[in-house]
């Protein structure tokens, strides 16, 4: 379906901590770094338990790369106390990110049912702008990633990457950017001239894949390995790479199906995944 | 939320026959007739085991208009006797139409997720091409309804209002025509533009309305009655009155809550929230 080439390496593989749920971060980073792979994007989760400086030296150990921090986000609401902690959580979300040498945040940028899309997404745009100043200071980026349409509701008034594209040049600073995910953009016909502008306007951060399967029957868990679904990732990594992309392909999937399974098959299952279907 | 003001009459309110799942057609026409509701967007299934003209007199007998019959489409396949089969049924769906004296019938548009999003959108510009002479010659109309992009893999390649109204200009036929249902276009933030874009071009000829709950816990069948989610249902049906609209306010929903409870408390239900959330 495409012309733009196999992954025969993993030196721009990443894989996301949520991907292998099962497994605690030391688990992960051992597993990752014996299989080839690169880089690990850390879920916030993950790093409870032990020191940040600790997390830090454990990847960086396993000569991993650390690519971004999941996740900041989630400012709309109709209650104005619970907009400030978001500021403030988003906030220590960057402190955490510039402790372990996480260069974003990815933002999930919330969403409440109780108010209009509209009125979502300007606290969007409040919320991250408030959040500029210390990015910059940290010298950590905000990645906003728009999220499905299907997420509308209660995850992220922001689902096309044309809106997330507005929001930069809305927001107009350098630590603002976008996360570009095949399963939230797959079916827009507007992707490729959308991935062009990102890429252009020097916004493009990032790139997460996974696959999306028919039928799907979970709206949160049920993603599919590369492969496994009808996206064309292979083609919208082509996108990506045009658009000047050349940093990590990141395997983000939620899968209460994967992750009943064996952790190490999984693990090879992504490695066998990565090259014949991104 | 909105200067639109309440529904206070059922003139304009249509039921679709699959909201009422488990009423056969007879038990749905007599019940929502008895309810005040004017018209019946009638489903294929409800037509099945009696003469066309019977169903057709049924309806008009109770003083219902058939408000629009659901539903064509399925066009795209990669297998080429597949598409022919699908306009082939496609005309059948017409001449059932014109038998009851349904003036569109509406068409989700289908997708294969073996072949490519653009290729599905070709395939369904060229179903619904071959099927203009017959709609026009029958005097029914194709009723294109853009779905939420939950269903570009299997169910519709059209997924935004804005890809339905360039799908009419590229015909640019007077038998084809739009849907809009809130429950597949509200979360976009060119949903106002393009509605009265549609409605500039004469192509707007049906609106339907429901829900979207939070969470939602199934991709087909967990739609909510209007006023159980997170929709501003009367600012789009504000948006669709200004663009000139002034059909029927079609109800269709598909939950299997709903189905499980007594149909008759339903539609009691359906009457109180087409008014004060609708």
């Amino acid at each position: 379906m495409s012309a733009v080439s196999e992954l025969t390496d993993t030196l721009r593989l990443c894989i996301h901590t949520m991907t292998t749920k099962p497994w605690p971060l030391e688990t992960a980073v051992d597993k990752y770094a014996a299989a080839g792979v690169r880089g690990i994007t850390v879920w916030r989760q993950w790093l409870e338990g032990r020191p940040l400086e600790k997390s830090r030296s454990l990847i960086a150990d396993a000569g991993l790369a650390v690519v971004s921090l999941c996740r900041g986000g989630f400012f709309p609401s109709i209650d104005a106390g619970k907009r400030r902690e978001a500021i403030d959580d988003n906030r220590r979300a960057l402190d955490e990110a510039a402790a372990i040498g996480a260069p974003w945040v990815v933002l999930v940028c919330g969403a409440d049912p109780r108010q209009s899309l509209d009125e979502s997404r300007r606290q969007i745009a409040d919320g991250i702008a408030a959040c500029l100043e210390h990015a910059e200071q940290l010298g950590v980026k905000l990645a906003i990633e728009p999220l499905h349409p299907m997420y509308a509701g209660d995850r992220s008034a922001v689902n096309t990457l044309a809106q997330a594209n507005d929001l930069c040049d809305q927001l107009d600073h350098s630590s603002v950017g976008v996360a570009v995910d095949v399963y939230h953009l797959w079916w827009d016909p507007h992707l490729q001239q959308e991935i062009e502008r990102c890429g252009r306007s020097g916004n493009l951060l990032a790139f997460h894949i996974c696959d999306w399967r028919t039928p799907t029957i979970d709206l949160l868990n049920d993603r599919g390995l590369m492969g496994e679904g009808c996206i064309d990732i292979r083609r919208i990594r082509g996108w990506v790479e045009e658009a000047g992309f050349n940093g990590f392909n990141e395997v983000e999937i939620f899968s209460d199906r994967w992750w009943k399974a064996d952790m190490d098959d999984f693990l090879a299952a992504i490695l066998a995944a990565y090259r014949h279907h991104s």
